[in-house]
């Protein structure tokens, strides 16, 4: 029987690793990704201001001691909607900064592995580096388990059954636009909640679906909240905080 | 720091284990996912008649000898519709066999995992014997990367940027709704292509989106194919493939 640590290899010099580290859970890495962290020469994650950085935070118990770090900050969060010519030219600049920052540490020879909540190719920021630096550099992207497989499980609600649609939506469309797509699918989730609650529950009250819509807040992590959306009175959800509706396809 | 081994834990007496396996390669299996498969009593997983059971197969590598395995094997695949009254018949008797096998190997105290190809509550066969057994003994579903984070991620192709909706449809749908629901996402996941391939492929088509489409058989397995849906002449495509067509959303 080949080792853990065999399966999951070591990192080569060089390269940009995209590190898919899952929902919350440091059980929720995969053997890759776990290999990966343990052997890169730099360790980078984006962090908000003030915060420790949640991928980074994910990881601890696989970091050991004296490993070399790049936390890259984002300049804005919250305060500024995403749609805001201001937020689009501060981000532009920073992701710009934060690609010459991994150009400079890659041209070295070092192997650099870039933290990435859930699946990296699933709404994530590496997206924005990897745009800017996968034709210069051999890149690697591991898969990882997303934030929504982590909270439909800790919500014990198996998510499609059978011939089930399933409609991703982000949180920030328009009220309409959410009652639309959710009276068009069989299963959903609503990811980017945020701020964004009090809206959201609207929608989900306007197609039908509230009494089958639940609220979940930093799944498998610490402080982790389930509730049913119809429970949560609060004008704003977490940044990390979904709405599941499950579907009710076939069950055999 | 601490060993793979430690964070991937072991298996309680007398539990069942949901465990996604992910979308093929072994390496994509989680630390929790592997830590179980070494180290659960019984090793159970469904299987198509002949064959040696896909999930099987990606976690051979940490199995070790003398295992106890318990093979589930369907009793029909692909030769009859799952519209079909007789398909449903046959199936219905195959799960509560398979969930009387499982309750026996419960009740006489050993733990069992259920091997479920990606994440177990995403289409998963698991499903069917979760909701027979798990308000009966403890149960723990383990998340896991899903068949389509395998697949976008070795097509290079992040899904979703910014504000796009992505819509997950089962290549089963009629060839109208697929049209339908294709125009009114950004993204787009066609699940369970095999032998609906040539209809999907005309309702990408009708859809404006067959540039953009990529087909990907057995996205991280052995025997890996990955190529423009356009060129896909193909009027049946593999079971373990599916149709990805990325968003275009805010790139920063
Ligand atoms: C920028 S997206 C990144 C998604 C990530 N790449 C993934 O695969 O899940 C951030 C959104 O993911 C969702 N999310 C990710 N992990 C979560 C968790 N553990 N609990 C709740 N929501 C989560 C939240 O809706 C959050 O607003
Ligand atoms: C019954 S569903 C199971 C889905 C699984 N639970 C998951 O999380 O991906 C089976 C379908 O998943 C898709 N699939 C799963 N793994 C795949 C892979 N490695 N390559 C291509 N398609 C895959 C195919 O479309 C297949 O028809």
């Amino acid at each position: 029987m080949t080792s853990l640590d065999a399966i999951a290899g070591t990192a080569a010099p060089g390269t940009l690793y995209g590190i898919g580290v899952g929902p919350g859970d440091v059980r929720y890495l995969t053997l890759r990704a776990a290999g990966l962290v343990r052997t890169v020469d730099v360790v980078a994650f984006f962090a908000k201001r003030g915060r420790q950085g949640n991928a980074r935070g994910i990881v601890t118990p696989l970091m050991g001691t004296a490993r070399q770090e790049l936390r890259l900050e984002y300049p804005v969060t919250d305060e500024i909607p995403a749609e805001h010519p201001d937020y689009q030219s501060q981000m532009i600049r920073f992701y710009r900064e934060a690609s010459a920052s991994l150009t400079a540490l890659l041209e070295s020879g070092k192997s650099v592995g870039l933290l990435a909540e859930g699946d990296p190719f699933f709404y994530g920021s590496f997206m924005h580096m990897w745009r800017r630096l996968a034709e210069t550099f051999p890149v690697e992207v591991v898969p990882g388990v997303t934030g929504m497989s982590g909270c439909w499980t800790r919500a014990n609600l198996p998510i499609t059954w059978g011939d089930d649609t399933l409609a991703v939506l982000p949180g920030t469309l328009a009220e309409d636009q959410l009652v639309e797509r959710l009276r068009n699918t069989d299963a959903a989730v609503i990811m980017k909640v945020g701020r964004h609650l009090g809206k959201v529950r609207r929608a989900v009250e306007a197609a039908g679906l509230l009494s089958r819509a639940v609220y979940v807040e930093r799944g498998t992590m610490p402080g982790e909240r389930i509730a049913p959306l119809a429970e949560c009175g609060d004008p704003a959800g977490a940044y990390f905080a979904m709405v599941l509706i499950a579907g009710r396809g076939r069950q055999l």
